[in-house]
């Protein structure tokens, strides 16, 4: 599947790479097919959208996460996977098979391939190589995880019945993650969004983000204390600080900082929403999880699966 | 499902973390669903019991043993399997999880969670955790194992078309063994139970154990020598002594005495059986296979598949 | 399955250890399922062959393509399988357990195993030990590995409408390969064959090979000069040349003059075909791929697939 293109209204047989291949009008045909696939889920509905599918799971590194819902969300909708975790430590790759090789062989046995793998590019890479099977991003490094942003947009939408005029606080980690990108890259699609970015400065908002915020004209704000907006916001999105990434102790001054708790939640509106990636390392307290405004255990990941199953169907089903 | 409970005659939805949970009647509700099963299984027959449903297999510890079964098990009645093999060595985990956020996690894409970890406890405090679907534990370190022993009390059930008026002689390896003492405690529900418990004495009968079946009026032995016993015995269940519980020199002088050949065989009454766990490591010899009253190649193995599958369809089937 | 024996037109039930059990007319039976089997795969067509049947991979070294491909075979064509990848890092054989116990385990769960095993003759000795089930052999060692051999021959047959009165050039290793070894015993069993081995004199003919061919009249002549055979070749099957068998200098030397470019493709045949097992390592260059002669990234992998698809059909599925 050479050259990656704009789904264009028509998902049938599309890698699925970056979020740059979908319009506002692609976002509203998957979000229309994602009410059925939650029924199918949640009651046991047998499925025949994907019989006699195979779908191989390609997994370099490991995301128990990511690879679950992907499984789940296959199986669901009646196909089956042929789940390889690992190859890099097969023998094939071990003996020194090229990338092209590996995912050569592997569409030669399926119907698709989802690709997780540690490298920015290898996706795109993945479905130039491809030419018979679409290629679906499950996450390359820190390029693009295309179905965990959309499963949060779906989340919002759920949420606010919109997706316009919303104001979405990210709070913590901003360069370093695809997710906040991500979603802010989609969120720029519609009209009326304002975006304030919570952050120690060492780990602040991505210099090609903002710029593309800007010429998207997103009204952007930047600050590092979460109480001068956390009142006015409808969506707060938390993301871990990454101990890698800074020195030790300016790690534990900044944990506490950047960290919701229940003394949070008696600020923010009854209709907002707190979402995360996960997983978290305490940057949102346990005591916060029973809290409605609690997207982040149940809601975002159920969504993720029914968004993922969309795709597929909309992707690989019998029409 | 917080606060673990009785069956009390009602699978629907349960957690099944300990045997404690079961009455003398809720075991004939399970037995009763278990023939069923096996035709099920030995026929080949496509069955629609766990349609559309999606169970996790969370495995914290290699059980080539159990996973296989409790994969079989899913997938002869219907269900679909999302496999995750050593979380803590995924990302997540590593990044810094807590076990409740796994938990919370992987019951958002499933309709079950079968899980085997390493810590005594682990499964209550995952069903502690879930709120939305039942827990199965598939072995907790030296807690328990609760479909093994029902597993094991099914194939006595089997061969002797009763559970009273037995006489089970243990041999081997008591102190350290989960089995050992789950299926003592099963059987303490029947009447007429003679236990004879043989081993050496650094690792002989726990004394939690010990107290639990005087209290339960068992008529119950503790002995070195097999030959005191062995002509009496109904059954034989046959323990693996763990080399890492005792000095070299005496684990090999043990290892010889607690041993199971042909010579025992000549001494057993004709309808009795011989029961392992499984793996045995020279304990029972290889020429005893062969023997009718050897059960625990096949007869033990396929029961416990029978027994996981009727648990299952009990629990998570359709009505 | 004590005592593998020949197919002899009947595959209900039988071991599939080694290409010494086929005559002529087996491989024939099998490969007259092959078409239907496409059918099924490139169709997507939901089959019920092997319907409630439950098939175990039991793999002792990690092979991506061809774990991968049965995984597939069997989904195909409505099997579910059980996956258990390294047993030997699993407790059970850690703790001791020996071979023999495994494949009874495992037996007892399952209608067929798939067996891969870094040692020669495991699968047989499998086979042995398995009473119930059949064993079908993926790869034993530098020993056999039937269904590769088989795809091979198929790919052979699709490609020239006959397997009679062929010139096959052997490129490469050929000592430690059990793919060229396999391939030429069965060629063997076809009049009007003619084969040339073509490798560095340290890695030549297998002895044993040789004698076998000797004995059954095939034509066969070894060189080390490609230039001498290509233009005549129909077949071009090359090998990886191993770094392992060989001191670092001469692999080097070696290397660049066993490989396959344009400028090989310009002295060969326009109906020729070029094979490879798979996975190579610069002996093919990249730049030949897309030449239609080159069938070893599509052609030869998806045969590999309904081959499969066609023996457990014959072996495990419903008459």
């Amino acid at each position: 599947m050479a050259n990656v293109d704009k789904i264009g209204g028509n998902f049938k047989g599309k890698d699925i790479i970056s979020l740059d291949q979908f319009s506002e009008k692609d976002i509203k045909i998957l979000f229309s097919q994602v009410p059925k696939m939650r029924d199918i889920a949640l009651k046991a509905m047998p499925s025949k959208i994907l019989a006699g599918k195979i779908v191989v799971l390609l997994f370099y590194e490991p995301s128990s996460r990511t690879f679950g819902s992907f499984s789940t969300a296959i199986k669901q909708i009646g196909g089956q996977t042929v789940e390889i975790l690992n190859p890099q430590q097969f023998s094939s790759v071990v003996k020194g098979e090229t990338f092209e090789d590996t995912i050569r062989v592997f569409e030669a046995y399926s119907d698709a391939i989802i690709l997780r793998h540690p490298e920015t590019g290898s996706a795109q890479k993945a479905a130039d190589i491809a030419k018979f099977v679409p290629i679906i991003n499950a996450g390359d490094g820190i390029g693009e995880h295309p179905t965990q942003a959309l499963a949060d947009l779906y989340t919002i939408k759920e949420k606010f019945k919109r997706l316009n005029n919303l104001h979405v606080v990210f709070l913590g980690e901003l360069a370093h993650y695809r997710t906040v990108n991500s979603l802010a890259k989609l969120l720029a699609l519609y009209p009326g969004i304002k975006m304030s970015f919570v952050s120690p400065p060492q780990v602040g908002l991505n210099p090609n983000i903002r710029s593309y915020l800007k010429e998207k004209k997103v009204k952007i704000q930047e600050l590092q204390d979460l109480d001068e907006v956390i009142r006015d916001a409808d969506i707060l999105s938390v993301s871990r600080v990454k101990k890698e990434f800074m020195p030790e102790d300016l790690y534990r001054k900044i944990q506490g900082k950047y960290r919701v708790d229940n003394n949070t939640l008696l600020k923010m509106k009854k209709e907002s929403i707190i979402m995360h990636p996960l997983p978290r390392v305490g940057e949102i307290l346990m005591e916060v999880d029973s809290d409605p405004r609690a997207v982040y255990l149940r809601t975002q990941i159920r969504n993720g699966t029914y968004v993922r199953m969309a795709l597929l169907a909309l992707v690989l089903g019998k029409t």
